[in-house]
């Protein structure tokens, strides 16, 4: 598709990503990755891309993913059910185990894999890893579902130092050694936060926070911190996106200095959002 | 037990320590875990104790950890069943993502947990984090079992210079996105010798190699390499302690300075083993 | 011209330099620059922020300057005539000291402002500064025309270690206290080998080496520097090319690994050839 | 003695010794040595060998001794008396060098070199080295008896950062040249005092502060600072330990968390008491 | 005229240098070189090696240099006319092109290779290096004589630590592409000031502030700057002197130790002012 | 004796040390120190003042000292006779002792003190610090009279590393914890050999060499090592310089640059040896 471009164009293209590349240069930018952009492989290799782009000019990426999908699937494999509780997946330690598996095992190693394969470099770290992520019971009903006490930064930050994009499942563990699922959201939010990080990049099945559901021309580019509450109350912010919009608050509110909420399904949304003067999505502020 | 020991005794068994300390200081040991040891929880911790031990007085340990029965386990609840060849695991793509996320989620991500309960600091690797081990197909009849291409030391060393232990899971990863399952006993002489370890311990379910195999008196302490062929010959050296042996000598050659078979079900086998002028098993120098 | 390129386009460009980002990241890079590119206040802008993104991507950046034009502005300026021999400048004192105000305090300085207007950093360095270029004379008839003696690389990587982009006036000294006026594209060729540079960009005002001069569509894109001899002696590369020919491929010999000619006149130009799959001009190895 | 020890019990102290290796790891241990402990070769070979232990596990051991017999010795021997003042000896300049000659150059430099053949490695450092110890009289009276004004810190840490055991003769020296006799205990909880040490081990000729002096069952185990003084109008701490429990307060009130008062004549008190869960002697906390 | 010395009056010379050199070492001292130190020759190189000299002995030396002679000069060469406004040359930008490369390109430079020829190592560093000085106009009429807005003192600093001695040419750029002249008495303070500089020595044409203009005698070899209001009220400090006075006085008030006032006519003033307990010219403090 | 000296022969003094101060800039001095030069109070500040002076200028001076007269001193006030071999001190266990005290507690730690007070820092070494001297015995009959085994330089370099100047006392150690006496010129040979250092300057009581015992005008200021067998032969050098003459002989082949050979009796005669261009006594080459 590029093949019509002019070499003008191009340079064009690469000139004005100057200023954006001397803004990032050497900063912490969190992704928090899942959802469809996750399951098709051709979007997965996009935004490992964008990922392994931003690391090479300088950027300190950080990837956290979800993988709900993978873990139901997987449940499914072994037939086992889940019951869910407000939404909450109850989580006995059958299925802990399947979760640390699917989250550790599988999704985190084949994202490094993928990442080492289009010439970046990548530590698959879970909340165990160097005691990163300390957790206990969110709801005694739930099980081993997280809600995390501490995030220690210094496996993420020591990863980061050797060179490497580290890969982050969200389990978390306490002292005698239980393991928990923690939500993505919340967590990407709190390490983010943690590592006072120039940016967290959330990516999700919408193509933003649009004033009217049915006009995508409607999107809201940025939102106000202060001005979240109101949108809520008007049900501009709804359903499952107020957990999301609330972790983003949250992520403002420790230190983050710019939140986004980007469509996973448009390929190279990232680099669209933080190499050019276009961006898509919803920025909180 | 140690109640009736007196305070003369227990400095005396620290004190005689000190030249173990000394020959071992900053020095890399690569210690095989699997078996016995791994099954029993008491074991694993008494393992895991001996690890961190190590780890705080100066030691570079490095963790190499395989993952048989939990595998079997795990394809058991899926209802995969296993195919052998030659008792080497036939193995398709669904029994490869099995085996990916049972070593690298489960077992690994479980002995980090438990490293980090007893006071140590670690971190989970697998073959595909920061490009470790290349691998290639065994045998095409096998499906995905691994033969290694290269071992690539830097995410080892990096991860020891952070301080961490490296706990790893033997897969291995090609360009084409394929995800190995590496025989433990062969990556953890391979990554050995890469490191010029200073000693590698292989955990066995044996006292060790005995010339009388009725006899458990009959340990044979130390074997030269070169006298190896010979005790295989005699059988002295057989079955499943043949792979394992050729090994051991392979990991000699490589420039691993000694190479210890221990029985692992012995508790604290590798404290005794390295911190006392005490031995237990074979070792081949 | 931009504003009709979509987002996709935008992000196939940027995610298409990533090989090229990876080969360049923290090499040395040198680009001699002078001539057209030199003259035009827009082309000037165009070559520094090329310069500008490369150094923030990573690249080393070495920048090395002519400045014959000015030269002979300024000299016009204070009435001196200039005497030519073999198309080499004949350099009294008088005229040795105005080369030394042009180069070091007009250009190079100028240059090292528009860097950083264009948000990079640079400091400008003659031969003088911190030893680095000894010369003598070239010729007794030419005065002070110089012959390059020795580079000293230590400069160059001091102030690139330092993270700014060296500027370089090409002057040399002698122990006498006498400084020189040398050639941009020798002295460039010269610092280029001794620093074993990735690669060496020359400016020029011409599109590249053609097979038939009179038609633009027979450029040579790529020339091994074994045929050099061959295409001097059938009149392909000709007049004032072929001392920049052998200046291409003396640093090939010292080490360089590719070396180009690229027309300076077209905006962009090195960023087309060093972060995208097209390239323009011809490339010597 | 050990021969009896079966591998387990062996095993068993080791991994007991984890928390307190984990506790003591990278910290400054200051350990004032003196008494019978320095006069018996067996009793100094155990010390010794306890402090090459720590320093090999990673302790920031700093050695300090006295060596009043060994002074008085010397003094006999060229036929010196001496006389004393409220228990100080009086230091007239012919003294102070003998003083000077037994600590710096027979003691310090016997323990450095005993150091030496049990593996470790020690420099020894009196108070003039690198100005480490600046004094004034103390009296008038008592000639060139030195009362601390201030440690200098730097010689012991540049020593303990090359990798050495500092071993410190207690003396001090005046901008005038003159040299100073100090008192080892004084010196030693200034030292600890300065450095912020973990602990201070003072090694003495008793078991400890006795309730009963009749009864060495009546050990006090653990002293509270506040409660010291009630135990010296009680007469419970008197006569010679009323300085050294000075010593060990002012220790504390200046940072040092914790303060051993050891019996010496045991051997490997050290170790017992820093790698055991037995202790020996009293704490002040 | 060293020959009549005797080696006793050698060494004497260089041992009461000791405690200046102890003093100096590893401080910054910033010199501000004009006037006729700077016309001779023979001045020149003495200048040049007592700077040389302060740097081996591990002073870290800035030199600011001035040039108005040399811009008048090349100025009647090239046929342009000054004009005056209270004292300051109206800067046109043909004019001020002249000024950059008389002190960036001639003077700066020379500087640079003298240095090296007398066995130093210097980098020539314009306010546009790095982006050391940013300056706007002091007033609309004189065109480009510029107003310090900022001094970054990084570039300095950063060629300091590897080595260098600084030449700063007194430069401003501002964000439009301009260059701007500074008065480098100014710019000297003001460099002094940022640096927190240990001392700031003004080389001037006299031999200091006299009482009595008509007494060479009458020397004040120290002005307290509480003091210096009250001079200049009583017309002892008058005329040119002034506004170095001032300088002198900005420097102290923003935190450098002590600023001298030389003669820059005496040989070696530099270094009979910092090595020896002689002094010239006036100190304030 | 300076009063009478102009500013300006100060400045040449010192600005004629340059070239001097450059070519020992961050080398390493050995500075044999013994004889007269030892016993004056007077001549020991000089020579402490040159040696400061030397270390602020960027030298990295080592001091080794001898101590025979205050050994024979000490020996006689505990009424110890020695015996003597061939000109060398049977050295029995007390004997040992009383050079141990006399050397590494009374010399070494003075000299400490002197430099300490002169404004430099320094560490008094023996041969048992950090290892640094390991010897055996000369001649069973002589007793502990060392002959050096090996010379481990990391004691050394370690402290010299952290700024301080290491003082030296040539005592060695054996495995079996014995303490040897080292003759002071083989030991300081031995150390400059070990330490590659720039130059080796030995103090003597001597002018230097003369060709003519009465003639002082008739010194030799410089011998080729290959000319020396020569002069012995023709005695020349003869007596007690022979044993001097091969330590440096000695010293040059182990690769010491130049060995000087300097009258201790002149005050400040490593000055004027190392900073200007009079030179006093012998140089070998």
């Amino acid at each position: 598709m590029n093949s019509e471009l002019t070499n003008a164009q191009r340079a064009d293209v690469l000139i004005r990503a100057l200023p954006y590349i001397k803004r990032y240069n050497n900063k912490i930018v969190v992704i928090k990755y899942g959802g469809s952009a996750m399951l098709s492989d051709d979007l997965k290799k996009a935004v490992m891309g964008d990922i392994v782009l931003l690391s090479l000019i300088g950027v300190k990426v950080v990837l956290v993913h979800g993988g709900g999908p993978e873990i139901t699937d997987m449940l499914g494999k072994v037939g086992k059910k889940s019951e869910f509780l407000n939404g909450l997946r109850v989580t006995d330690e059958e299925t802990a185990d399947i979760v640390q598996m699917v989250l550790a095992g599988k999704i985190s190693k084949g994202l490094v894999a993928l990442i080492g394969n289009m010439g970046g470099k990548a530590i698959g770290l879970s909340g165990m890893d160097g005691g990163m992520i300390e957790a206990k019971k969110l709801d005694e009903k739930l099980g081993f579902v997280g809600d995390i006490v501490k995030v220690n930064p210094n496996p993420i930050l020591d990863v980061l130092d050797k060179g490497y994009i580290p890969v982050i499942s969200t389990l978390g563990y306490d002292n005698e050694g239980n393991c928990y699922n923690i939500n993505a959201d919340t967590a990407a939010a709190s390490i983010a936060g943690t590592l006072k990080a120039e940016s967290l990049i959330s990516m999700t099945d919408t193509i933003g926070i649009l004033r009217d559901q049915n006009d995508p021309q409607s999107l809201i580019p940025l939102i106000k911190v202060s001005d979240a509450p109101q949108l809520m109350r008007e049900g501009v912010i709804f359903g499952g996106m107020i957990p999301k919009v609330e972790c983003c608050i949250e992520a403002i509110r420790r230190g983050v200095k710019k939140v986004f909420i980007l469509d996973g399904r448009i390929p190279h949304s990232i680099l669209i959002e933080t190499l050019t003067d276009e961006g898509s999505g919803t920025m909180f502020v």
